[in-house]
């Protein structure tokens, strides 16, 4: 698929220009949202997920830029940790069906405003931080619900770099994405 | 891919008021067809399905309206058990190549009417209980004779939210799902 | 995908009624050409390929309907050797790089000639039996080589219901589609 | 999807005549760009990646032709080594973050310049290299700053075949692509 672009609002630009916390819902935002489940020959059955390549470039350069990253995602699985881990992500927080309380708790540890957190999710239980955060992102793939209750939806879908354009824009808008361009060069 | 959207003809809604069962399909349907088989060097072989998260937070927004739901399939493999659990399914019927006679148990199961009952399908063996129930649904992906068995054809591929898709034509027919879109926020 | 539908020529249909035996490669064309490779803590990889099951329910039909079915491929996995059992497949050849003394093998096996054979390919190593066959057909995703040393080039993509397409031209040239659809939902 | 073609331009094919070597990146370009990890029962995860048959066949006839094939990647996994092996890559890079030096090593290993090698990336890490070679390539899928860097543009994403229409446009150049193919078909 050719990337596409979208516009960006001055007003989105105005938000990312805030942002020193990036946090993202993990199914279907740094996954396309399928969950695998491999049935061994016990019985037991062995998950999944499928991560972006750009995505995790992306949150390494977020990381060297300064900024903070994590997720707080319903499900439970040692490859988001290790993911996570993978791409320098600080707050991880798994098993987590109502996100508020974890998301507040992230709060005080960065010691942070609403005003600074961006948040990407695609389905209903991420509404409720997409309505606290400064920038609240939908990705393309998303729920209409939650593409309403976003201040911006990507051109691409989850697991397929939507995570990355959310990092450009905010890099972008805070007028610094040519110089990580040239770190990440180096 | 964007989210696409069907109309709802009269009748289709009348249909979906009435349903108190939500049967599907497995593969090409809560799974996008493709059958994955993981070579080990013994020479056996595991067996790895794809299930969609949407389709997941559908099932489980399903149950907590008060409806119940299951699958009936040709094919074996403890995937669709476990996520049959996680989705909060009640009947789980695998190994069935004849779909007709477990469908009447879980009528009895049920204590409800074929018209009580919605069901989606892909392929020539879901045809019998489509032509039974209240409710017939076919896939975006499924083959012409199944469509031309259903009532109703999603926009979305198995695999890929035709489930959510049929949840959310169901609860919004039956006038719940403002009050389940609040519920799974909360 | 929506299913897509190719016209089919006379000059197809009349090669297609002659059909007695379906071959087909593997890579590309009962699956979509994606090697899949899980890297194992002891550096020993496995290999994971992904059917269709569209393809798997029309060979199954094509073997209720007395045809017989088989592969030649040039890798080598225990998948292909399970998916062939399953979908009743009866010739399997697995690490054959040059295929036509295969080709003679089935033919002699099968007792039957050229014109009886139909097979199925999407790169340089299946273009000698495809000049060779009664019926050659290229997938969708075939090499342009391929594809101008086919009879019938198949609108969908291997491993996305290009066999499957294959099986109801065949069945329908040979008048047997509508017999075998009835049979496969009893 | 349907193989796209793009217009070689007199200076492209220039460039592509006195390759003797071809290089690649793995992730975004052997394969689509996505990290796929299986979670195991003791909190391990193993990673999985997708090749494409189609590029496994083209480095094949690379090799068959008396070029020389290699990868830099900036991750590490045995299903690279294997696939590498597979395909008859001679230069394997694992593990590599900056590129530069490896590729200075491989000129002089393989005593060739920088006219004499193709580059195929799709992210910032490949830009120093692409900004040496003789023939430098983005893949269909490579960010925009990927894309400025290279001479060409696959019409085909990483993973789908862009590989192997890198071969082809080599070979063609040429002169040599029939030869291949009737070597191939032998």
């Amino acid at each position: 698929m050719p990337l596409r672009k979208n516009q960006i609002s001055a007003a989105v630009a105005r938000r990312a220009r805030a942002i020193r916390v990036l946090l993202t819902d993990v199914d279907g935002v740094l996954t396309d949202g399928h969950v695998w489940l491999l049935s061994q020959l016990d019985g037991t059955t062995l998950e999944l997920k499928s991560f972006d390549a750009h995505d995790g470039a992306g949150l390494t350069i977020m990381k060297l830029a300064g900024l903070r990253t994590g997720v707080i995602t319903g499900r439970n699985s040692p490859s988001v940790a290790r993911r996570a881990a993978e791409c320098g992500m600080e707050f991880v927080y798994q098993g987590v069906p109502v996100k508020i309380p974890i998301y507040e708790e992230i709060l005080k540890k960065a010691g942070v405003h609403d005003a600074e957190v961006a948040y990407v999710g695609d389905d209903l239980p991420d509404i409720p931080v997409m309505k606290r955060v400064g920038l609240a992102v939908a990705v393309g793939n998303a729920t209409p619900e939650t593409k309403r209750a976003a201040h911006y939806t990507t051109a691409r879908s989850g697991g397929d770099g939507a995570v990355r354009e959310v990092v450009e824009l905010i890099l972008k808008a805070q007028g610094r994405w040519e110089e990580m361009i040239a770190k990440a060069r180096a």
